[in-house]
């Protein structure tokens, strides 16, 4: 197993992500990562070589970068080149803590889209109360997404939950105004016919406030909306912990409270925390490309590294690919 | 000031809604209230009927009734009495805590549309961490926005946040999946340009995440944007409250904890409950009528009731169509 990792991508890089590495290695059987990235800023950090081989590079691609042009111009930016290691068949997959929009562009410019696949969508597995996670996408990838694209979404979805998250005909819901059939824009209410036909195992419309309750393992939606909904749990997350925090330093004996219960408060912060579930990756695509969380750490880039091997291990693109062509096989016998 | 409330819609209907009724008019100088639905049902609570009269009716539209079916069927629902007093010229403007689709549905085609306004939107405003809201529109009652349906509920929220909320010199944002310029969808490119056209204090893109940071006065959306918005705050909110009292039952220490802050964790609570806010309105209707939520209490009730009064009375309804009026004018103007 290859696995090419830009190591100048993410709010801790390259520190953590070197970290991640060397620990991934240790946890995985015959890894083998390329870290992409300045040899100079790697090597402070990497204290084992072992499996472990740098690709150098001075130029990269910063959060403020717009992402297409990037992704065009700076050729050799550490995240353009991680890509290229992939597209080049000299790594399996690939992980970014970086630029979501530039690792978008790379993925789709440079390791291509599987045939068939018209949008590449980006899928996060975002936490439940159970503890048990549900995968969204799109949720930025596709912000004009047909009908189509939604059953792909489903499509992948469910070929990466059951094979990577072991889940048996996992449920997949569509994301919507409401429960009933019939509810929604003309997308959902196009797309909902579309996914009764799919194969998959669809269980209807479910609605956003519904999300962390685990209303469906796999939930579709065009990326505009699963943006929108991505980002309103974060948002309203942080403020509520914001909030709590507030609510606990505000007087002594809320203070000696908040002290009795700090291990408590602790473990529930990391339920919420989704770097925990490991990174989003980017399906569609002809290889395995994981966006790991902007501000992953250490154990969060170890989990989209282990990720990463879970999905080459697993065979999810030759799935999904294979899935696809059937699909198109059968629709087009249906049409003849 | 006369106001028609449907006393037999919400979870705690008529009890809550009576009581209200009578807090109202006690609170509120000149208010004479029609509460409409079952005498039978009503009189047990009514114990002052001071400025309150009843319009009896027995029929209902219940919260799994269809919407628009229900309205044109159930002609002597109390939903659609209550429309009518206001089509009718009987009341200015009103309550109901029932059901939101009939209620938008009723407010459509019994009290109408204010000329010029294509699309009304349901605008309800929403909790910030300072305490002070935003009003968000449209949250579902026009799934299939236009660019320029957004430009008119960017105007209408602007009227409402001057007017009842005394805001000076709103600012707008437009909920988008980036802050930059040129961010989007295809609605939401077209509807930048036009908002910085339109006669408001337009600041921009804002994202999901910021909302409840306050990052605007006013959010402008489209429905099914905006629905998935808001039902996704009420769901993390809802289950971070569950896992924290699951936390705070968890040990006997935790619950010691809980209990020394049980009045902090209250007030926080009550920070997060947007019926604090009063109820939604549904904005570019020919008269006020206000969506109170459906699990509003006696309190709740009340704020609604003056929500509708503060609406009537800063003719905020006039200002719009005038103002819509100018809008279009010098449009056709330019056009010339």
């Amino acid at each position: 197993m290859r696995i090419a990792v830009d190591a100048m991508g993410g709010d801790h890089a390259p520190k953590a992500i070197v970290e991640g590495a060397m620990d991934a290695v240790q946890q995985i059987d015959n890894l083998q990562i390329t870290l992409v990235g300045d040899k100079e800023k790697i090597k402070p950090y990497l204290t084992n070589q072992t499996n472990i081989n740098v690709l150098h590079t001075t130029e990269m691609i910063t959060g403020e970068d717009e992402p297409v042009r990037a992704v065009r111009r700076k050729k050799n930016a550490s995240l353009v080149l991680m890509a290229k290691e992939v597209k080049e068949n000299r790594a399996d997959a690939c992980v970014s803590a970086g630029n979501t929009g530039a690792l978008m562009s790379a993925g789709l410019f440079v390791v291509g889209r599987i045939k068939g696949i018209d949008r590449p969508a980006l899928s996060p597995t975002l936490p439940t109360l159970d503890g048990k996670g549900f995968l969204m996408l799109d949720v930025g990838a596709n912000v004009d997404a047909k009908p189509s694209h939604l059953v792909h979404y489903a499509i992948m979805g469910s070929i990466y939950s059951e094979k990577v998250r072991n889940i048996t005909k996992p449920t997949v819901g569509l994301l919507n105004v409401g429960t009933e059939d019939g509810k929604g824009n003309e997308l959902t209410k196009k797309v909902f016919t579309q996914l009764k036909e799919a194969p998959i195992h669809f269980i209807g419309n479910i609605e956003a406030r519904d999300l962390l309750s685990g209303a469906a393992d796999v939930v579709v939606t065009d990326g505009f909306s699963g943006n929108i909904a991505l980002k309103t749990i974060e948002g309203t997350a942080m403020n509520m912990f914001s909030m709590l925090k507030d609510t606990f330093l505000s007087s002594f004996k809320t203070k000696l409270a908040a002290g009795m219960m700090k291990n408590d408060l602790k473990k529930l912060k990391t339920k919420l925390d989704y770097s925990e579930y490991g990174g989003a990756g980017l399906f569609g695509l002809k290889a395995p490309v994981i966006k790991a969380h902007g501000s992953s750490n250490r154990r969060a880039i170890v989990s989209a590294i282990k990720q990463a091997c879970h999905m080459v291990e697993h065979q999810v693109t030759e799935t999904i690919q294979m899935k696809v062509k059937q699909m198109q096989d059968k629709n087009q016998g249906e049409n003849k």
